[in-house]
């Protein structure tokens, strides 16, 4: 706090700077709303003002935003909503019978019939019974209790939520965190404000992002010389890399907890996006009990979906005390209770589809995956025909992480600016062709190594006219930096 | 961790337990949604399942939670939020012109127009904008700039963000957070949560809850012996409590603040709710400006309010450099964007009615208020013929904290028992009477004094049951200790 005197009266700064403010918080990236971002809108707004550039609209592809992408929200879920919000509708003949019932059962739980009156803590009886039907339905029949099922504001805030309940201890005794890298920077950005320790486990590239068992033991003993690991988490399907894990590689990832006695957080919210031949979700829940009571009653796991499409997103706990249970229906009363209806944003809503009859439902859902598969195809198939870029297939999720080759020269010259290669790539991309995409730096890479993260989300004629340009661009960056 | 050995096998703990999860989570504590919360639902379930009682329903009066109460929602609200989440609806005759004008508003913000879609971190231009058009109207026309509007899931959130970028240092330098005792308990769970040190002054119950600079003076001075003080919070109307400071009160707060070089977090969040002849609500903001750039251009403050009938609370900042805000940008990435629909819990939604023609909207305010207000009266009135409780006016928001008197035998009766007397009070008052209260040590009180918090909320005929419940049940309390 800066203390200068001005005609001899103290002059103090503000209580509220960048050196007094709390240093956990200042230690925050968040890559996909960076710096990037935020030359984006101000470039559509310069184009609304007139400007002239070589483009006439700004295409974020840095973001998996379905809804802004033009992806049609599902019609069944959006009556739901209505109806809870205003339920003179209930009277309508326009709503379907299905909708209808649906709406009552979530009212009927809801204190005064109303969305509007706070819930308990760990979300709605009715609706945390049907995420455990939908669970057991998943897994072939193994059980799932709804009190171990905890609704949130998203799985995001159920991941910081489940990490701040693990992080303790000081100096070498701090909770260590192991989270893949490349990895959604939820995870760093939490970490960084809980003051816990990154541990990074490197994906194999080379292997299709795949998961290496030596890799993470190589990670934790490393790891164990400055800080006590106590957490793996695992995202799959991956996001960024679009990987989806083979039924082996979770079982060995489940033994490899169990015999370094680490806490599982499995974060599966991308487990209905899965467009690659051959390859299948595999929940960790499921995985572990086929592995039998040797691991199913001993290794600790919380597994995290979004249910997203709207209403919430839910948490899944096992093995786990009814102590810290308790202390996870105390945490969230911060918030008082999760918020009932929530903003939708992924393309399926799994956990409260299973039992509607609902006609509209099962099309659009299948139109909505088929139409991602497709674009999935298209992009790995377009960027392996630009020479220096390099992509994996993507068999999940909603993004593609290619590898790029950078010249020297841009490295050289990206230097000069003050800025790491790829956001330098990334930046005159934006500036030349309209193209927002994430550079690859904000997720980790290897060391030498560069990427871009772009989703697959837009329209098919859009992700094309993308793709074209990116090509151009690269060929153009390559030439001019040779 | 215990480590026993098991026929030579090393038998580890599980990674989560009691002893090794986070410290700072284990000292939160939430009273309203406590052991005695708890209870009331277990008894609900006895209920249920045919147990004999001496009510047949349990009266939730802990929680301020209006609809399940019975409090009808804000008609027009709810069919702006029915016509966002289904916008086919637009097509529909029966919804009002004003509904759908303020519902394509919205959406027209919205990317694809879709409220699925994310919005910006700071959340929603165009409800920002509207938020300092009503802030400025609320205020006489001192200026608001939406770049100083922040939009977040509920005030909670807002002020957790809040607490969390001011906390920093340790030992001696560890920042310090004064707080009302009785406060609301949102503030000690988070200061613990985020290891902040709490500096506690007290209300003058004597001085109907009012708040003496000489006590903020005494608490301050205090706390600089061991921490670092640099932030002050104030909630106005209060917060158990039920006062409404005078614009005199708030001059000489923000005076001290400037004095003490802090930083001030004035909670407005119940600013509509005053029912007090004589009673006004003045806010910090519109107090601050009006008292000159001395004070204007020098004290920083944020200060909050919750629109809680659906869409967002807000945060608005002053004094504050850009940096910081890039910060508070930054950090609500971690959950990406404001929610955009919102659970709806209080009685009014100020921010979104100043300008609608809507003619359903003002009658339904104004009996919600009227209704309030009465209770108020009854409430302050029914307590004050009881011998051994004295209750202050309900001036504003929607709670009472009467003072009870126990017999000393009671109160030895609760320590054997190994509660604390009020809490022993409140337990047998939901035993025998099915009433749900929240026990005034949840909210801190002076040494010596035992209160319980009540929400006004039940509807009239129900909430004069209830004042008579109490009444019968203090006198039979008394006698039996006494």
């Amino acid at each position: 706090m800066s203390q200068e005197a001005v005609n001899g009266v103290p002059c103090r700064g503000k209580v509220l700077t960048l050196d007094t403010m709390n240093p956990n918080v200042k230690r925050v990236e968040y890559a996909v709303r960076g710096p990037i971002v935020q030359r984006a809108v101000q470039i559509e707004k310069e184009l609304r003002e007139g400007a002239k550039k070589p483009f006439t609209e700004v295409i974020k592809a840095n973001i998996g935003d379905a809804h802004a992408m033009g992806q049609k929200p599902v019609t069944f879920l959006r009556q739901v909503l209505a109806l809870c919000s205003y339920p003179e509708l209930l009277e309508d003949n326009k709503f379907p019978e299905d909708a209808k019932k649906r709406a009552r059962r979530i009212l009927g739980a809801c204190g005064g019939q109303s969305i509007g009156a706070y819930s308990a803590s760990q979300g709605i009886e009715c609706v945390r019974q049907d995420v455990a039907r939908y669970i057991e339905k998943r897994d072939g029949g193994i059980p799932s209790n709804p009190d171990n099922i905890y609704l949130s504001t998203g799985a995001s805030d159920a991941i910081v939520t489940m990490l701040k309940l693990l992080v303790c201890g000081e100096g070498r005794g701090r909770t260590g965190v192991m989270i893949s890298i490349p990895q959604y920077p939820l995870y760093s950005a939490a970490l960084a404000d809980l003051g816990a320790v990154q541990i990074n486990y490197y994906l194999d590239e080379d292997k299709c992002w795949s998961l290496d068992i030596k890799e993470l033991r190589r990670a934790v003993t490393e790891a164990r010389q400055h800080c006590n690991p106590r957490v793996l988490c695992i995202i799959n399907p991956g996001n960024p890399t679009g990987q989806v894990q083979s039924r082996q590689c979770i079982e060995d990832v489940i033994r490899f907890a169990k015999e370094e006695h680490l806490f599982l957080m499995a974060d599966e919210v991308y487990q209905d996006n899965v467009y690659a031949e051959g390859c299948a979700f595999h929940s960790f829940k499921k995985v572990l009990f086929e592995m039998g009571p040797e691991y199913s009653s001993t290794v600790e796991m919380a597994s995290f979906h979004s249910t997203s499409k709207c209403y919430m997103g839910d948490i899944q706990i096992l093995n786990h005390t009814v102590i810290i249970q308790a202390y996870l229906n105390k945490k969230d009363p911060i918030s008082l209770c999760s918020i009932l209806i929530r903003k939708s944003k992924r393309t399926l809503q799994p956990s409260h589809m299973y039992s509607t009859q609902n006609q509209l439902l099962f099309p659009e859902r299948t139109a909505v995956l088929a139409a991602l598969a497709e674009k999935a195809r298209l992009t790995e198939q377009v960027f392996n025909t630009v020479p220096g870029i390099t992509c994996n297939p993507v068999q999940g999720a909603m993004y593609t992480f290619p590898r790029i080759t950078l010249p020297q020269k841009a490295i050289d010259k990206a230097k000069e600016a003050g800025q790491v290669p790829d956001m330098f790539y990334c930046m005159r991309l934006l500036e030349e062709e309209g193209i927002c995409l994430v550079p690859g730096s904000g997720f980790g890479q290897r060391e030498g190594t560069f990427h871009f993260r772009m989703t697959i989300l837009p329209p098919t004629e859009k992700l094309k006219i993308v793709l074209q340009k990116i090509r151009d661009f690269h060929q153009r960056f390559t030439q001019e930096f040779s």
